[in-house]
């Protein structure tokens, strides 16, 4: 595999994190001294400009760049590149008082005052105007400087709006999606129910809050059009930008698997994918391993996006946050380890917010590499400085990339649609969790995962693990057959295959659109258990030893022609199948109908693996691990969260971290990592 | 007693429901498909037309009525009834766009978009007008149809609207309410507290969230005027049907206590009562027994409502709901169990929702005769059969009625008082429990018990209990005087007659209109318990072995003239009498100053019977029992809600369930039934 | 110290309440039992027109004053003297109904609907007209009468105000208080952060529910502004009164901590200090002595703003209150315990919401002296009539004044400030419950300790405590630093001066403003703690048997030269200091770097108050004690809220309630009550 180096004049790692000079223009020796300890901290790039609007252009058509100009050119002179934003992510004040529609409207119909970040409407002409002047001054002023590497578009898109403008671009949109036809979508929407019939696209409103909120179709589209609109305008930025500087790539930062946008939509129009990771250290809900097991698995998605080249850690925090419910700060040698999981996952870069806290306002606590107090002999900066260290050890990995034969699926579409569906409890539908809680059992078998839509190519993959795919796709069926006719292992569950895109049943039996085939089983009903009832499933003599708890959701089955693994306990529907195989081609089809935990489902794992020909590794408890591969080397991550130290055998290299040889056997200390260029074979 | 039967030409009992044909108008073999399973299931009526405007008129002012002729005609050929439903229950999109009055305006005084269903202003003059004409021609169409036996008004009527047309009929309801006389109202609303007084009634507004809330006559007679609009607008529906078909009788569906209206009022307009039942089957807080009990309550108030004829379970559904917080499906052989249980409480059908699940919006997963998969080998559809069968089995039961000699008083007016005043514990208030509770004990004793407004005819009952009787109606004080002076047995609480019909507090001692007489006591103090307190009430040696805990409320008497039965034992007034009896004519009226368990007191009810004559049953543990009566025949019907068999003794009749003749013992399976044919007297 | 009394036409103490005659001028009959019922209960005063604006002027600019003049003639003849409500806390409809501004517009940017009382907004011109011209009036008309003690302006003001006019008035605040230099606010808000800058006041909106709410400084100013905007109100109906009857004095009434207001503001501007106390007594979350402790901080708070004279009790229930959220009755003798506090913490008036029970309408269930039952025989009027003779008894205290050595510092601002910085848990920031916890130590302990800002002058004072001071105004550091230096005893917390006034952080090191100078440490981190995290601080063997609790908060220290008396014992800053001293000039500085329990700080807090000279009580658990202190005597006052007996020892003088010589032991019985008149020393 070829590497991939994102920025080749930077070379290696970037580490770095969001500047806000703009903050300490009055202060020139605050502004010397952050060039003097970023260079101290290894730091070799810094993201301008988030939120410089006001500074840019302080009154309409009146524009200063050159304390940016300054700053750029010191820190290039001192070896720092530049990331730079544009400030499209919070607004001046005389925009929305001079242009109110850039306003975002509430789901009560109600439009927002000036303030905060997220607060633009996604259609207003106005502010789309504004924003791709501003931004093609920047380009113009900047896109041929020697430090610049990225853009970073806006900053954290998200929200929605209703204001006429939008409810306008929302039924052009419908009239598009449904081919200018009322009598689809009425279809389409089952609007005969409740007899919410519509004569022509103009009667459509959004899910305003004191409006129509029970058409799924409706709640499901208007989620479908917020990404498409969304990604409009963020590809209204991109153009202007494209325009005048082809060449610098883009990107824009994501938010774990927020709910609000289909992220995968917008990874489309973007160069690279970044992100923001900021995992609740330290709770008392969990072991610091499932912590970090949760952002590997949003790491993972991230990459899985783009499979051909490195992500990117766009922000993290050097010590805590500010915005968490309980603002905990991170234990020595935490930084670290979080640091080096992003490169073991496959980011290329470590960044933060922020350099230096502010003095005031939202965020003055939000953890950063300088403190108020502002000197360099702080726990959080010389951590920082480790880390910056450590980057440079491992820059051989650079460009390198993480591979995988086995998937999950994971659908932003599935997910609205079981979020939205009038059935089950609405408490206990968990459909993330489900999918993290089974992810980070392959996590500690030590194999690869990928995170995919469920319209993606299966090409690549041996196993596919696929939670609650309540609706399908219009070839996801069909693919997934493929998939296991040619030799692939399928995981399906209880509450698969119910929807069509449009949310409508499918008739004739569930799992739909020809699935029951595949598994050989339809679903009759579905028994949603309340938290003190219980049941259990019990395997086959072939896996003697398992017996698996059941909690929220059990399936009453009709078996057509699958084997059957197990049956449930008790309760009337007592001895009827609960989990079934299917050989189907030259693969096996599972289907287990009942929501169990996935740690009593190793077993199952690991057989399916056997016959994908994929071995797990041996990892003690609390251990991570990954490699990411390349043309000149391999290079295996040991992470190890646990509070002890831990021993892995059979392991042969160099560990870039020490620079020691390793000659079978790896110590990890407590907390403890190693990056090791395996011997080429 | 003469039997009533409720539809001649149907005969014996309905088995039916909700039937919505609009929606599969494309798909001729699933029309056809229905009729044939409708028969297989024992279906003879379906509820038609109940969100079908949008089908009748598409567009203003354009008819479509033969696709339904069709429906009716196919179903009467194969011995279908029709219960028509009028459609103003949802609205057509050209309907809420053409004429925006139509939909409501909130508490907070936003009009709502158009959507979902309950959104119709009751004042509206255009909805009326729309509302009438698309009535009229229903009626006109279809009123001789020989399939067509009963109009259901709209559906699950409910809500309020604060737009300024009710407004405006809010002061003009005022204004004759209180006779022009504005100081009459500033009297009745003691307006003279935080300076509240009215110059006139155009001054005065709704409780809008950011309005008036403090006037506690000002709440409860926007209680009323809902109540009274909504009868109005109900009404104005009737009436356009009587003209043209004065024969068919009509009814609206009520749902359970709902609190928004007065349903008492609305049931003076109706033919026959109709209601819709979703017990929470098999949730985790209590036995079936308790939920089934509940069930009964809400069986008992509707009959209570027209003790002249039977009642109808207008909905209820086959498997199970989608809207519950957990949606467990029932349990084999409790469809039955429920389907007995309206019969034996005196309701002649047995309704669904739905016929068919829809493929798509908000109810697409309740539960229905038909699943997606459509096919009549389901469990849910063998059990729904098999009650087809058992209906015809006890047809001779049908029009017999259920008659009781004792009664509970439930009041709406007495409830909202409670709930709006500003006293005891928010929290613990429980009036609707408390008087579920008691009655539920009652139940148990297998003794009938009708449930009663405050001011209702006594003349036909021996026995009433009323429970927390805070607000006293102008002649109920007299009455329960003359009820207990003619030898009835009265049970009063404490919180009883504190205030008037407007709420205002009685002077002179509680309770007020001459109520202290009749009990002989005045009570000084309500103290109110926290969680964590706890008092005890122990009786003198009469009931030697009682001893009955206290929770919640405690109040401290002062005894006039009335034997002291039992007093607290601890706190400072321990010793202080907590339980008193008067001799008053030739009955006896209870005081019982403190909140206690139901089932505590069962040996004081057990009393309360013998000296009223009634011989309570001896019934087994988990087993619900009633008596329908009529010229031809007594039916008695057990129903074991226990998970295990029981049996009862000196039962003699036949078993219309098996046609096997009892000769002094009845087992009942778990789960099991019976509806014996008593021997006649 | 000489004696101040309130009302010297009055004498000694004042026992009245909230009479509110107008709900009963239809009935002459109970008008006259008042007066009657007044004199039995020993009341001597009664407070008149709080709601009667409707009754003055039913329609605009009609007056009725006649019938206040019959009630205040009556009563005084009768004894009985009043205090004068002006009647602005809530307005005749028609008022609102002519003058809409007059009406209150919420955060949400909606005007509300007339109704409730706090609803006026404070900028209106024609309701200050209207409320001014009603004032005016009344001055003129009573301001000579004989029996009038005391104006009491509004009542219970609070709330705020988002409509056109406070928008204005708030911009033209800032102007001023930024000296017409937007660029001084855009530095004192920072808001660079998220390019958040003005370019004139006028883009500035206070922070409406869907505006901005992310700058801290405007957060604080609205807070700011809205206690100057009511303050200004105050003022103009006390400029009318004085202008008339210069002599009358004037009060409003506070409510405990009330979080909308800085009392300490509006205090400058009233004659003396009158407040309204509704402890949750017997609640079953603590003792009644917590109860009764933390209503003794709120008595404290009162006094310690007016030191020069007596305060008053304006509002207190005799029974039960109606709006807790559980209304328990006050067990017998507790109102006395109550009363007696009141008098024990420096109030010269015991006064009561409300002397009879209205008859309906939000309040008709608060307690009253005189119930709905209408008769003097009743528990509550028995307690009331005790509780008059007792303050005739201890008539020589009246006047006398509480004096107190040691203060803490409590600031409206800093707690503003706390709650909304973006840091720490949401959850556990408690400053006020933390100030109450450290002042109820020394409650306990027996030493007085007054509540001050923490710009107040500390001359007085020989020991501060200073818990969370987050937030220093400009002067308070060096004042801090004066006060030690001079010999003072000070402890400071964790978060204590992180900003300054404006919430800028200080730069250089936590506690900012030369803080770290003062108490020779700097806070490097700040650790919050999950609520199942724990940690302790152990003591150096000074301290030996020392070992304190910690939890929400830990502070990571750097000493720089100070006395180390205390490290952690876990977690990764083991060992680190917890607990510093430094003697800075003849004084000493404490700094507890940790959240711990008052309960364990007592012996620190011991030595330190040996160090001030002061000697603690020695008191039984349970009872409270405080010394009214005058010219002519000083009388001590003892609470016992234990349910059992209990003694004191070394007690002389003599026990006014009961006439009797104490020679050096006290008994007091469960909720046993002395005042002992001191021998003079």
């Amino acid at each position: 595999m070829e590497k991939t180096i994102l920025f080749p004049k930077a070379g290696g790692f970037i580490h770095g994190g969001d500047y806000n000079p703009e903050q300490w223009l009055d202060r020139p020796d605050i502004l010397k001294e952050d060039i003097r300890m970023m260079k101290k901290a290894g730091i070799n790039c810094a993201t301008l400009g988030v939120f410089s609007w006001s500074f840019y252009e302080p009154k309409e058509g009146e524009y200063h760049f050159d304390w940016l100009q300054h700053i750029m050119d010191d820190m290039y002179e001192n070896g720092i590149y530049t990331i730079l934003a544009t400030p499209s992510g919070a607004r001046p004040a005389w925009l929305d008082a001079t242009y109110p529609e850039a306003m975002r409207v509430n789901r009560q119909g109600v439009r927002n005052h000036h303030g905060l970040r997220h607060n633009h409407c996604m259609s207003s002409p106005a502010f789309r105007r504004k924003t791709a002047e501003i931004d093609r001054r920047l380009a113009e002023r900047f896109g041929s400087h020697p430090g610049l590497l990225l853009y970073h578009i806006s900053n954290e898109l998200g929200g929605e709006c209703y204001c006429p403008l939008c409810v306008q671009r929302f039924r052009q949109y419908l009239d598009d999606t449904f081919d200018h036809d009322i009598e689809k979508l009425n279809h389409a929407w089952w609007t005969a129910f409740w007899s919410h019939r519509y004569d022509s696209f103009d009667q459509i409103e959004p899910p305003f809050a004191d409006g129509e909120g029970s058409i799924m179709g409706l709640n499901l589209e208007w989620k479908r059009f917020t990404t498409w609109n969304m990604t409009d305008f963020l590809k209204s930025e991109i153009r202007v930008l494209k325009e005048i500087t082809p060449d610098i790539p883009v990107t824009t930062n994501f938010m774990t698997l927020y709910n609000g946008l289909d992220y995968r939509k917008m990874a489309k129009e973007l160069d690279i994918i970044s992100w923001d990771s900021y995992p609740k250290f330290h709770n008392d809900e969990e072991t610091l391993f499932d912590t970090m097991a949760d952002n590997a698995f949003h790491h993972t998605i991230m990459r899985s996006m783009k499979k051909d080249k490195p992500f990117m850690l766009m922000e993290s925090a050097p010590g805590l946050v500010n915005w968490h419910p309980c603002n905990k700060v991170k234990r020595p040698g935490v930084h670290k380890l979080a640091c080096l999981q992003a490169a073991a996952c496959g980011s290329d870069t470590v960044q933060y917010f922020q350099w230096r806290k502010g003095r005031g306002s939202f965020e003055q606590y939000h953890g950063a590499v300088v403190d108020h107090l502002g000197t360099d002999d702080t726990r959080i900066f010389r951590e920082t400085a480790q880390v910056g260290e450590l980057l440079k050890k491992i820059a051989p990995a650079a460009g390198t990339r993480v591979k995988a034969r086995t998937a999950l699926l994971f659908d932003w579409d599935n997910r609205w649609a079981i979020q939205d569906a009038k059935a089950l409890s609405q408490q206990t539908k968990a459909y993330e969790e489900t999918c993290m809680a089974i992810w980070k059992e392959f996590l500690k078998l030590g194999v690869e995962m990928d995170i995919l839509p469920s319209d993606a190519d299966f090409t690549d993959y041996d196993l596919l693990i696929a939670p609650m795919l309540y609706l399908l796709q219009p070839q996801t069926a069909s693919c997934l057959k493929a998939f296991v006719q040619r030799g692939g292992q399928l995981v399906a569950t209880y509450f698969t295959g119910y929807v069509d895109k449009d949310q409508l049943c499918y008739l004739g039996g569930f799992p739909g659109d020809g699935l029951s085939d595949l598994f050989g089983i339809i679903s009759e009903e579905i028994d949603t258990l309340y938290p003190s009832d219980s049941n259990k499933i019990r395997f086959t003599p072939e896996y003697a030893s398992m017996e698996w708890q059941v909690k929220d959701y059990a399936e009453i089955l009709r078996v057509r022609d699958a084997e059957i693994l197990a049956a449930y306990t008790s309760d009337f529907y007592q001895g009827t199948p609960a989990v079934t195989r299917k050989q189907y081609g030259k693969g096996k089809a599972y289907y287990i109908a009942a929501r169990t935990a996935p740690a009593q489902m190793r077993p199952l794992f690991t057989q399916m693996l056997t016959d994908a020909g994929i071995t797990p590794q041996n990892l003690p408890e609390g251990v991570e691990y990954h490699t990411r591969t390349g043309e000149e080397g391999n290079y295996a991550f040991y992470l190890n969260y646990a509070p002890t130290p831990t021993q892995i055998e059979n392991i042969y290299g160099t560990d870039l971290l020490t620079d020691t040889p390793l000659n079978g056997s790896l110590t990890l200390e407590a907390h403890g990592t190693a990056v090791i260029r395996l011997p080429q074979q």
